[in-house]
């Protein structure tokens, strides 16, 4: 098997070995069929591709890494979809780390990527309550990175979020809109800026409509699922909320099934919305009304301007602020 | 930064310089009282552990590699979960690598995992109808690996799949049961090991139910969301089954939506019945019955087959397949 080499298969194919290996690094510059042709004749004589024999010679891993803190999370998927397809046509591999929003984790995994292993990184943050000394191992070995979703504050490189203040505004706007006088507002950690600023979103709007907020409106859950039930039951019964604006998919999914087991109906007796990337939120009973951020063009977008400071040999990303827009999708859930 | 070393913070701590590495390895050995104290220390100093300089001078890496086909799929989510908390009770990290179901990609992440990267490979194949040479650098390597869930035929390594024939065969005897008498059964490709396996379940259930099989009920889709819905628009006003089995969640996600839009009552003019990893199935309108594998144990059971292997410092994982029984939930889609 290893003795059948890129030479050989490309004078079986009376092709330059430029051609077929072309083939193998997904670039478009060779028609669809000629690449057919390389590619069954590669697996008839058993040639195994080696990209990475090209760039051991220019001394590149063509590798970019991806560190997220969940990986069971839509909003991630898509995410990560936006930046694979940016860095498949690049010609780039991707790697993914899973923090599982550990810190510890996060330091250890930059610490990895500082040996070597890749050119650039995109990363969404699991430690802002940390200090985040450990990343000036990436400025140290040149590796720049961009932070898509979460970011640090304190850490100078291109930032891309969606316009979370806005849409946080406009979903309990839309709960107020539709009648709701008591919206409940979940959330995992409101000390964390992105908990922080849909917050203040939803503080804000409430204010705006001349409701008075309610701190104990703001029902602050675990990742727990049973101590999540716990605190939705507590908040149910004890404040009788009319509305609830879930500031992540989890917690949305987490009241849904709470209502459910109570036969509490939605949204007769409750309106639901919550930020969710759900592709089957129309399938739900009833349907969600989501917040959905853009997911495939944050991870698209984030992966582009890393991209383009590997073009131009740039050792860290601008640093800037890109705001993508998030859409407010009402389905029953939300509407009377 | 870069000045505080890991002699220092032990210094500063009193404690032994292996004392404070073992709190950044995850080791259970010390308390999580002095770990917690190591952490807040090693925070305010800017200490940055790297697990990986020791791991350098004992040339591992301890890291493994996890292949899959899809990201955004629950089965893989948790089978990924399940493998990663087996990998971290080991001291490992994992890296995933998603190749989108594309031979190509699958054959080159091998490449560059047989140049060093990790030490293991858990894998779910993409490429079954490919030669499957490539895979030969690990074993020259001496990297061993082991499938999961997709595996090849021809490749010997351990094997951990769910009894696929056998949750087939009880999922559409289910539905016979229900009062079916015309199951249609939705497969993405009914010529790789998976599929076969599956759809003789379903046509033994059948068979065995005294009903007459009938190939035109074994509707092959796409990976497209237009062409499917085209085939299950034919598919129904043509065939007029009354239940579904779809071989695969996407399938059973693409014919709600079907139905939703065509106005057709789940299970009253139509039973459906899924494989599916969705946890929120029960939240579906309506609940779906689902076949589940038990995608977390069949990840955490790879994993410990290979850390096995590891530890007994194998070259390659013993040719054993191992079955885990998947379970069949009943919801409202099938049930008169």
């Amino acid at each position: 098997m290893d003795t059948v080499n890129i030479k050989m298969l490309a004078e079986r194919l009376g092709l330059s070995t430029s051609t077929v290996s072309r083939a193998f690094r997904g670039n478009s510059d060779i028609s669809a069929k000629t690449k057919q042709r390389i590619l069954e004749a590669a697996a008839a004589m058993g040639y195994q591709p080696n990209l990475y024999a090209s760039n051991l010679r220019d001394r590149k891993s063509r590798t970019i890494a991806i560190i997220v803190p969940e990986f069971a999370n839509n909003f991630f998927s898509q995410a990560i979809h936006g930046i694979e397809k940016v860095a498949r046509s690049n010609g780039y591999h991707t790697l993914i780390y899973v923090t599982d929003d550990d810190y510890e984790r996060e330091a250890a995994f930059v610490a990895d990527i500082g040996n070597g292993r890749v050119e650039g990184v995109l990363m969404s943050v699991s430690g802002e309550e940390y200090q985040h000394g450990y990343l000036g191992v990436l400025a140290k070995r040149n590796i720049p990175f961009v932070f898509f979703d979460r970011y640090y504050d304190d850490v100078q490189a291109t930032r891309v979020t969606a316009n979370d203040y806005a849409s946080s505004y406009a979903a309990t706007r839309h709960l107020i809109d539709n009648g709701c006088t008591r919206v409940a507002y979940l959330v995992v950690n409101k000390h964390v800026s992105i908990g922080k600023i849909r917050l203040q979103g939803y503080l804000d709007a409430v204010r705006d409509a001349g409701q008075q907020p309610d701190d104990a409106l703001v029902v602050e859950c675990t990742n727990d699922r049973q101590e999540i039930e716990h605190r939705l039951r507590s908040a149910y019964y004890n404040l009788r909320p009319d509305g609830i604006f879930a500031s992540v998919e989890r917690l949305a999914i987490a009241a849904y099934r709470f209502c459910h087991q109570e036969g509490i109906a939605i949204p007769a007796d409750l309106k639901v919305i919550g930020f969710s990337s759900l592709e089957i939120a129309d399938l739900l009973n009833p349907g969600l009304s989501t917040v959905t951020q853009p997911a495939f063009d944050m991870g698209a977008t984030a992966a582009t301007v890393l991209f383009d400071a590997l073009a131009k040999g740039l050792k860290s990303t601008p640093d800037e602020h890109i705001t993508l827009e998030s859409i407010l999708i009402e389905r029953e859930s939300s509407v009377t």
